[in-house]
């Protein structure tokens, strides 16, 4: 079958399950773009900003497993690569296709507009290496092979990959061949899994106490549903590291809890700390999932298992499969006797005072008694990744965030890619003033598309977790300016659908909070706290973050091994 | 004299003739926040987002000279990173300041937050290295010698650089010397110098008809003043690349008008391509320059001036310093007959007719007589800057914008920075419906500090320069969301001290422009135009583009020369 390149390559990310095209028009790009408003496989959804557009791809990626960006080269690529690095670092597979210059001219060295005008075109490929797991600048003859070649990194790595797609080769008929995209699925080495398996049966079987440690890379890489019936057939009880929140039921009857390091619970940190053989999956013991490096684990008493390998003790094995070795866990290890673990304790529900003005504490507390069954939580960092954290969420609630990247304003555009993808679910958004104000403008998508949610805008004047760590409530720099933010909507949304609250006692709270409910539309409410209060967690963080950039020398005792431990 | 590194940077800075540290706060550059705070060399000023901030200090060194950006690391930078490169692809000086994470994580590949999480510590050096004209790691043993050089290049070049202050360096102490910063101005070689001025005044005294071309890199560089006591010495007439709009006066009698390959007026054109000694200054033959490459020059009759070397012919001579070769022809070229000029067309003086809806023909032309002397007017891409370019200005206005790098956006951001090196000139910027919606929230920032400045923002529903060159006006994804503009103002100021308009008649158009004129504080006004009218000029431009992105192959004539002819 013959076809355009732009034809094809919309072709192939309908296969491999992209629904959407997040992005901004430029002019090298606008012959696919032509090409992609009239493509069956996915639809174009434009932007304010390349970088918003890019946070947009992320959301959707989280919900859809898969998503694609388009920029114009130069000045719109490297406005998204920050939310494309933040991709990367997060594990969220985003396909980037840049409308670079016609291929001669980039061959020709010719100076153009968007580049630096030196006839230099490699930088722009050169920072995207950085942050992608493959790159391809596609030529009419190799336009097929390196599109599959690239997407299939893609879906493979769960990473972001990179296309450019020089304007004139957009229109250019290839022969296509009319095969679907093969994503050659890896396998075991079946003596490096039959070893694995051996070892860790072994392991588990001599146990006393084992447990189970997991993180994002859980539900990335597809091995939910098999470490669930691991847990299960053999009452192994199990801890999430922060980015894994929500990915099992917190309701479960073998939840450990959130594990931090030092910033665990007391129970959480000893269940895992004293196990005498912890199973990690797709785990990274990165600062802010351990309490700036307070975990206390041994490495030979750790099993962790990854999409593609695992290492047992200090046993590396390269060809195992995650889900191929859970699955083949489960039916080796001689079942345990169930473990009843002492049940936690509810959450509060606490008493409304109508007058009372909100706090850190009573909003969350609230929030606790919001959030339903099956929403789809998003949270911006500081305050607001501190409360959604310390929330027990209802069964099959997702959440979404950047725990590591930690991208201040990364929420609200993420909101327009999620309900895109899952428009039937009830999706809830918090975020600061300072993180809305980097990203605001992208609400107006989300208004025009007549998109549904609720949006809690925490305004405390500034970066409060910034002001915990250094400077307290004095230091300038950490202030924004004031916006009337409950006018966004009448600012943004000239369909004039939306509503918008401002609240700051417990009662005003509670009447948003009703008609939040009852709407058909989106509800932005602005809750307004002090400028120095925030969730308990954020405090302890803020006075570890603070030790660890600005009191701990380079020579501090832990530093070096730290990547050791992390892997 | 004994002080931590952060402070050595802080006076550095001010030495070099720095004001401002546009940025926004991160836990990895709190430290030196507090120490710019403090300092009696700099102000910071926090923006909505990083990319926001480096466009304001892009603006500031337009008018200052040299600028500074502060960001945390990786989130922050490469949130900046595309306007950092546009500094770099216009040739503006901007210090980037990176908050890093301490230096013994980074040496110990710790996996932090703001990174992949994979320990890898060079990868943002790696992507601004592509950027800037020289980077350092500052650790407390290289701080002064590093930190020095940087800015020595950044001072030389007129191009970003880029410096990693790790948190906990920020605060050490080290032994800083006395003396300030010395910047080692480059000199001529005596040899190569006598060489080219001999060249040159041959080659100009045998001419019959030679002119001057001069480009951006003359305001840069500082030759500005030599090159009109050049120009006037010699009676020889001059004409502008469009980056260099206004740079010497319009209203002068030896301006040819802007040169701009087969975009120029034929009288521009025919004495541009005519002269039989073309000396350019700083010149550089990009495709916005040149009507896509339609300029028509002999290589052997042109003469390249740029700030450090000079290309006569086909003799490259590396070390000739551009103002002390500019100053050695003057005395050396024996003067020339005074040259008069035919009377170039005044603009016309359009009455206006009140009920009559506007265009961008009759609204630029309006403009054409609201701009005053010494104005500074700045433009976004698209519409306005082709509108801004057809006009002649009036003596001692400075015109910014980004022929060469054109990103949507850089407007309103890089006015917070104007505004604040030039209070007291009258500020004008002209932005369109998209550009305003990339960057909006910057205006939030100017209004925080009462900065006074006139807005003209174009209403055409969407991007008309992507419209023209490929789609036309039903291409659905070149249109953006509707937001009610002139609320902006009450949206963003809550101070209340603002005033904005909504104009689509020559009336109301005139009747805001009385207002603005007496108004001491910012004043937007939204100007709504059909969505496919536009300057003629982009008109051409636009197909041109077309032509070059979408209807010349790889292979088409002329690409493989335009790195050559672009010296």
């Amino acid at each position: 079958m013959r076809m355009s390149v732009g034809d094809y390559l919309l072709k192939r990310l309908g296969e491999i399950g992209a629904h959407y095209l997040f992005g901004v028009p430029g002019d090298y790009n606008l012959w696919f773009l032509e090409q992609a408003e009239r493509s069956n496989h996915i639809e174009f959804v434009g932007c304010c900003n390349e970088l918003n557009a890019a946070y947009a791809a992320d959301g959707s990626a989280r919900i859809c497993g898969i998503s694609a960006l388009v920029t114009t080269y130069g000045v719109g690529e490297l406005s998204a690569i920050g939310a494309v690095a933040g991709a990367y670092a997060e594990g969220v597979p985003i396909v980037c296709i840049i409308g670079a210059p016609p291929l001669g001219a980039m061959e020709g060295h010719a100076l153009v507009h968007h580049t630096l005008g030196d006839g230099n075109f490699v930088n722009m490929l050169n920072c995207h290496r950085e942050f992608s797991v493959a790159q391809a600048r596609i030529e009419p003859a190799n336009a097929r092979y390196e599109i599959d070649r690239v997407l299939r990194c893609c879906w493979l790595k769960k990473r972001p990959v990179y296309l450019q797609l020089p304007s004139d080769v957009a229109a250019t008929i290839i022969e296509a061949g009319d095969a679907s995209l093969e994503l050659c699925p890896p396998i075991s080495d079946p003596t490096q899994l039959s070893i694995a398996i051996e070892q860790i049966v072994n392991r588990v079987a001599d146990a006393n106490a084992p447990a189970i440690l997991l993180d994002g890379d859980v539900g990335r890489f597809g091995l939910t549903q098999s470490l669930i019936r691991f847990i299960q057939t053999h009452s192994i009880p199990f801890a999430t590291l922060p980015p894994a929140k929500a990915l099992i039921d917190e309701t479960h009857d073998l939840y450990l809890g959130t594990y931090r390091g030092g910033g665990s619970s007391p129970e959480t940190r000893d269940a895992v700390e004293a196990a005498d053989c912890l199973v990690c999956v797709g785990v990274r013991f990165t600062d802010t999932s351990t309490g700036f490096f307070s975990h206390q684990l041994q490495l030979n008493q750790l099993v962790c298992i990854r999409a593609f390998d695992v290492m047992i003790g200090t046993m590396y094995l390269s060809a195992v499969v995650g889900h191929e070795l859970l699955n083949g866990l489960i039916g080796a290890v001689p079942p345990r006797p169930k473990r009843i673990l002492p049940p936690r304790a509810k959450p509060r529900v606490r008493r409304v005072k109508s007058g009372q003005v909100l706090t850190q504490e009573s909003f969350w507390q609230r929030m606790q008694h919001f959030i339903r069954i099956n929403d789809i939580v998003l949270t911006d960092v500081g305050t607001c990744l501190a409360g959604v954290a310390g929330l027990e969420m209802p069964k099959g609630v997702t959440v979404i965030g950047q725990p590591l990247w930690a991208a201040t304003g990364y929420g609200l555009p993420a909101l327009l890619g999620t309900l895109l993808e899952a428009p039937s679910r009830r999706q809830i958004l918090f975020i600061g003033d300072g993180a809305f104000q980097a990203t605001a403008q992208e609400i107006s998508t989300i208004l025009g598309r007549g998109l549904r949610a609720i949006i809690f805008l925490i305004n405390n004047y500034g970066y409060t977790i910034e002001r915990l760590i250094l400077g307290g409530a004095s230091a300038g720099y950490n202030n924004v300016n004031q916006w009337r933010y409950a006018e966004a909507i009448s600012f943004f949304d000239t369909n004039g659908r939306a509503s918008s609250y401002r609240v700051g006692t417990e009662g005003e709270l509670e009447a948003a909070l009703t008609e939040a409910s009852r709407s058909e539309s989106l509800v932005l409410i602005e809750v307004v706290m002090n400028r120095m209060d925030a969730p308990k967690a954020l405090v302890h963080f803020a006075r570890k973050c603070a030790e660890f950039n600005y009191l701990q020398g380079p020579a501090a005792p832990g530093i070096a091994s730290i990547n050791l431990a992390g892997w």
